[in-house]
């Protein structure tokens, strides 16, 4: 239920990569929240060095940039945790030479207002009752998702 | 006075889909916020299904996710009903196979901390008064733009 | 500790004119809220027109849209003066024929919800505090980072 947009530089992230900081976010966001990994949404984009600015001057040092938005209503403990492990997950699985290249925001929206797969998002906490209301075809779309372990 | 963000996968959407997508939103804003469409603003942005995960997995099935930025103030109530018929606007407009494809968020900003057309924006309810007081130029120029109907 | 995303269409801005809008958002930001320029980060982005809506109908005056998303924790009257500041330095930067061109909205995070060289972000005002207490390599490193002067 929450989607995590990345920017790097042009060329900077393989395919591999990608997919590997994609399951890292899915994995650890999942862990800390109890969420349902079928939820996570992470969407990638580049854009050129001279695109992006830092001080004023041109990036020229190795960065990745990550923007989260979850929904509302978690421990701010749980938050700081998961943003920590998540900024070093994402450094590892993007080869980064120092954990200082990976930069992560989260923003918190209500639930109320956030819909995935037609349907109004529960509160924290709520899924599995919220899941059991689902309709049977919706629920069986949602479980029928791949999901990377 | 509100910005909706619209990616889909590259070439899922045609330029009709697009024109009709945008004409949803803005009525829809419109209709059950009161404010004036003319400040509606919808942007596309197109991504690889090779840039996309949920899951952790690669996007496979049919999805749009829009992503919209209004002004804090409105009823819990109407919001949420603002983004279903949001959502079933936009499965139409873009022939999704079920609504189950369309994902959409709302984040909230405080008027104050907004500026359209070089003004900051007035709180939900305002807007009269504040389209009022306007310079004679500004008034004028914001009520040519085209509205589509 | 702040990042600014900058939309305009494809070949609207020059080098020199990101450069200059880069300059002028890291500038404002620091002198309004104190914070140290070399945190803040500048994102440009290009839309195509006919991807662009504004009131349902496809953009045709000239137009700039800044997301910004800073540090929770400003005074209202400052981040109203600040982005006022900021659209007429952006405004001129870029060369509009008038002020109604530039669009700018300002999110806050709480900084808890914030890491950028691998920390978690101090409040606004902590700086000076967090900033000392920074490990000496990642310390040097930040302040080893240009900035535009």
């Amino acid at each position: 239920m929450p989607t995590y947009l990345c920017t790097s530089t042009t060329g900077r992230l393989t395919s591999e990569q990608k997919s590997k900081i994609a399951g890292e976010i899915t994995k650890i966001h999942s862990e800390v929240t109890g969420a349902p990994a079928f939820f996570a949404q992470v969407i990638f984009s580049e854009v050129k060095a001279g695109d992006w600015f830092i001080g004023g001057a041109q990036l020229t040092h190795d960065h990745i940039f990550i923007s989260g938005h979850i929904r509302a209503g978690r421990a701010v403990v749980d938050k700081t945790r998961m943003i920590k492990l998540m900024s070093e997950g994402v450094a590892q699985a993007a080869d980064v030479k120092n954990g200082r290249a990976v930069w992560l925001y989260l923003n918190e929206l209500p639930p109320r207002q956030m819909i995935e797969f037609g349907q109004v998002l529960p509160e924290p906490g709520d899924e599995p009752a919220w899941t059991a209301a689902l309709p049977e075809q919706d629920r069986a779309f949602m479980q029928s998702l791949p999901v990377a372990t």
